[in-house]
């Protein structure tokens, strides 16, 4: 359905793997590399310029863009040049990925979501619709964030300085948080839905308001499951997608060590 | 301007009723059935395959769509297959529509509006821009949801559960606010901007903060019209569109009750 | 790369300023004006139709719509007729713009902006991404708003009474603000993230919280920045693009009140 060579335009020095295929009205502009089996649909641009070319189109040289194996970018989405994506990406519709972004292998990244840049951003990361992350944020794995959720950067806003937001492996971020720059959250914590993050916090946080503040540690917060057991930490309870699917989290967390 | 038939693909399937129009750059992919007098703008993708397509191409069958007539999906919307819509749909533009929901007739969604499938929404609701609707969401009828709402659907993310938000008829969802899994709220209530809505509301309630409390009947309440009279329930002072234009809602409401 | 005249189409009746370049897969409608050395990349619409043009095809006039010149419209923009733009307009990707606004020079439009028509924008004013402008919205120059922000417009919804808000000269409205009906802010005003304003506020002020209330003079607040002075006003310590970049705020500030 998607895929019948309709102005479809690829530009000679891409370099796609085996089984890769590039949906109708579809653009790769120069330097991309896709990796075997990855569907670029229908409407995408990968390899988006960036600003310098729009200021000196004659000499402009496209970074080198690389989008790993087995991956898939959905309808309408948008990858600046420049940008390293690991394997088994995974995309919604309308997705802007600017410049110079690192994001590791497994990440899934929602409908409307606008990546600002300079950002990196570890393993099996989802991040639903909506989402703004701003530039020079930094992510690392297993973190989900929510709908309408905003990473800022200006402490002082306008400025010229960008100070990032940190968030550490398996932390969630809930739904219409705004993540004040400079905020640092530890791994393991949860962020309940609306709160306003200002400064840094533990492992292991329940953080919620607006100012939000540490409510406790978030593996004694009374949040059962289906199971009727704490929900957090949550690997325990969740493993779709996850690399421990299957084996459970506590022997993959446990072979991950003895690496 | 816009139907000049250039880079437009209509599968073959593709049932369109009298004086349907497919503006340009447009593609209708298989089983999509299009009412009379619809109108589908550049630039949109209708009867988008869902997830199984990818992965297997060869066997995937695309579950019919079904929009009514009298529609106008403007430009650069996506819907997926296997979702029906009632007669008189009005999109705005870069709206996505996930699979299997079914929306009634007269219903308005805005640009960038995000309902990610297996919804269930009434007659002649208005979704305005950047509205994010999660899976199994159940909305009545005559439902306004204004900017930047979220509709959740995870009450411990993550997780595998899936409890879908229900708001019954006639209530006003406004700007900023955000629905956590499984609330429930009745007929003609007002939810104000930037809300965090969790549990269940009775009919009639103005519902506001974070958390939001029941801070009384909404009829009850100081919130005057041009017509300084108390403006809810509003449908006796608002009709541009609603089926009780012209004859009013008192009219209306009692002939239908004696259908 | 963008540039090869690729599934373009641009109507008899549009005036393009000299270098002007129009990217693959954009449309440019009947009786738009682009002003000298002006770049509209790729998949975008210029020009779109306003409603009217679906009840009446035949009849239907599209209204003059002008970009000034030296400005980049960025992919999968869509910008109404009947919007007036100065000079030096500068958008994201997916913007959407409604008819009859008329914004100033060196404005900045970012990502998934949505403009809903009728408004007044000034001068060098910067809207990041995701930004919600309702309808009769009035903005004036040097105002920055940041990603989320919703300004709003409707005092009872639904209703047919449109109340914009009005934002005075160097305001910033930072992310995840919601802007009541009819708020009025004014010159050099920082409102914090998340805010809800409803009312009027002076020159000068900080303004937070949910219902957003003046905490005092901005100027005297302690928001120190890198220079370990107070930043705001923040004229003084940004200039990146302004028009006193160079000479400083002050001089220019001066020369400007004696022309």
């Amino acid at each position: 359905m998607k895929f019948n060579n309709k102005n479809v335009f690829i530009d000679s020095s891409a370099v796609l793997g085996e089984n890769v295929q590039i949906g109708d009205n579809t653009t790769i502009y120069s330097n991309v590399i896709i990796g075997d089996n990855s569907i670029i649909a229908d409407n995408c641009v990968i390899g988006e310029p960036n600003n310098n070319y729009y200021t000196n189109q004659e000499t402009y040289m496209n970074p080198k863009t690389i989008i790993g194996s087995d991956s898939l970018i959905r309808s309408f989405s948008i990858i600046y040049s420049g940008s390293i994506f690991g394997n088994f990406l995974n995309t919604g519709h309308h997705v802007t990925i600017r410049e110079n972004s690192n994001v590791g292998s497994n990440c899934s990244i929602g409908t409307y979501a606008d990546i600002q840049g300079d950002c990196k951003i570890g393993d099996y990361c989802r991040f639903q619709s909506n989402v703004t992350i701003g530039q020079k944020s930094e992510i690392g794995s297993f973190v989900f964030i929510y709908p309408n959720v905003v990473l800022t950067n200006d402490p002082t806003p306008p400025s010229n300085l960008i100070k990032g937001v940190f968030i550490d492996d398996y932390s969630q971020i809930t739904s219409g948080t705004i993540m004040m720059p400079g905020a640092k959250v530890g791994k393991n914590c949860l962020i309940s839905a609306q709160s306003t993050v200002r400064g840094r916090f533990d492992d292991d946080s329940f953080i919620s308001g607006s100012p939000a503040k540490n409510i406790g540690l978030l593996s004694k917060m009374p949040f059962f499951n289906s199971t009727k057991k704490r929900h957090y930490p949550w690997m325990f309870f969740f493993n779709r997608g996850m690399p421990w699917e299957g084996v459970g989290f506590e022997t993959w967390n446990k072979s991950k060590k003895n690496d």
